[in-house]
Parts: structure tokens; sequence; C-alpha cells
């Protein structure tokens, strides 16, 4: 394993943490410096039309961005909680084969804000974007507003 | 049964189109001429943290939403499926208990532009709020834009 906080460990902490991804099937297809991406199958994510159901797609999604953000922290052995704030999603094309959702990577820029915010107040804030395809057209669009918190009380001068 | 389209054919409807409903436990609670209420129990969308996960409130709302525009559809009679197409939602507090989504009415205007559009068009589109408490205090804000397609080719002129 080339890293300690790739693949395995974020499948290990999403099938331990949210209890519906294991109905849904979500797999870590990859995460590394410079890839994060999570499928599931259709069938468990299906609406009656055979296309996936817009609430399942909207679960991986924020999942990928939740996956990103969870791996950061550990990266940088910080103890915190990554949570959702608000998002949009698009659907812009129904998906009739595997749901796959792929992070676009956040500028460099962004991630040092998030981390100086973080190390300053003890919380941070970062907009992810996440991407669904449909063979090589975009069908699904989120973008999400993610916080994460330190765990333990910050003394204050 | 008051009505032919109330809770019972919504659950029915939901329980054999959407395949994670049944997983998540979704309850259509009401569904008439007033409110379109829907939950599900905290234990199977919750994350570990004992607090609902936001794909699970994320994917009841939008079922909240697709629920009211499929019975208005099943009411007049119309052949169509419901969508989701865009939307928006903010997390405000965690859920800490059952998930509860209930629909705003929307504003008869409103419900009469899309019967309008469809009846003319054959397709409309109507947004849609959907709320979610903790206690007292609004804890999760959805607006979903959600469209319908008449399955019938009519013919143009």
């Amino acid at each position: 394993m080339a890293h300690g906080f790739g693949a395995e460990y974020l499948q290990q902490r999403i099938d331990r943490e949210i209890a519906i991804a294991r109905h849904m099937g979500v797999i870590v297809e990859s995460a590394d410096d410079a890839a994060l991406v999570l499928r599931a199958p259709l069938a468990r994510n299906a609406n009656h039309k055979g296309t996936a159901f817009g609430g399942g797609l909207y679960s991986l999604a924020v999942l990928t961005g939740w996956a990103w953000l969870t791996r950061h922290l550990a990266v940088l052995q910080i103890d915190a909680d990554a949570v959702i704030q608000e998002s949009t999603m698009q659907f812009l094309k129904p998906i009739t084969g595997e749901l796959r959702a792929c992070l676009s990577w956040p500028a460099g820029a962004e991630i040092l804000r998030f981390d100086r915010m973080l190390g300053r107040a003890g919380r941070g804030r970062i907009r992810l974007r996440v991407t669904l395809h449909q063979g090589q057209t975009l069908a699904a669009d989120f973008a999400g507003l993610f916080a994460a918190s330190m765990r333990g009380q910050r003394l204050r001068h």
C-alpha cells in the first residue's frame, strides 16, 4: 500500500461509519494524492426505470466529498469530523450503468486556505465539486460546502 | 381509505420503484390534499456520530418531492414520470432522532402553472420545498426542481 490513508482506509471508514453505504454497495475505487473516485452498482441504487435514483447519486457524491476531507484530515493527523453544510446538485442526464463519482480536485490555494482556517480557529470550510458521467457525458454535477471542527477544545488567549 | 392515491398508494410505489427505500425504512406517514410527510428511522440512516447521514436526509427529501408530484399526476390521471432536475440543500443542525420530511405545499398558482405547461407541451416543471426538523428547529432545508414528461407521444400541428 502506497499510503496509509488510501482506498482501503476510506473503505473501512465508510463501511463502519455510514449505515446505508453497505446496502448501496459503495466501493472506494481510488484515493490518493491526485484522485478520489467512489462507485456503486446500478441495481442497488436504481429506480424502476433502470436509471440511478437521484438520492443514490447524491449520497455517492456527498460521500466522495466527505472521503476527500476525511483523508485530508487523516494525512494531517487532525482529529476532526467532516460534515456537509450545504450543497447544490444538477441532474443532467439519466445514468443507466454503474454510478461513478469523481472528485474535482480543489485548487491548492483553496486547500491552503482551509488548512489555515483550521489551524487558527479550530474549524474550517471548503467547497468540493464531484461529478458523475454517463459514458463521456457529464450526467450529474454536485458542489458541497464541507466543514470540519477539531474535537479537542482549544484554549484561546 | 379516503382517497385512491393516498399514503398506501405512495408507499407501494416507493417500495416497488426505489430499490434503496426498503433499506432506508421509508414510511409514508401522510399523503392527502393538504400534507405529504415521509419518515425513516435514524438507525438505518445514521452516521457513526448517531446523527442522520446527509445522503439519507437528501434521499428522504427528494422522495418526498417525488411522492407529491407522483400523487399529483396520479390524481390527474396523467401517465408521466416525475424526475429531479436540480436541487439545493442546507444542513443547519444535526438530526438525532427519526428523520421526518414535510413538503411545504406549493402555492395554488404554481400548481396551475405546472398543469398548464403539462397540458400544452406534454412536459412541466415545478419547484418543491421539503423541510426536516430536529424538535421544533429547522434542521435541513431542501428545494428541488422536478419535471414530468408525458409518456405518450403527442402529435404537434
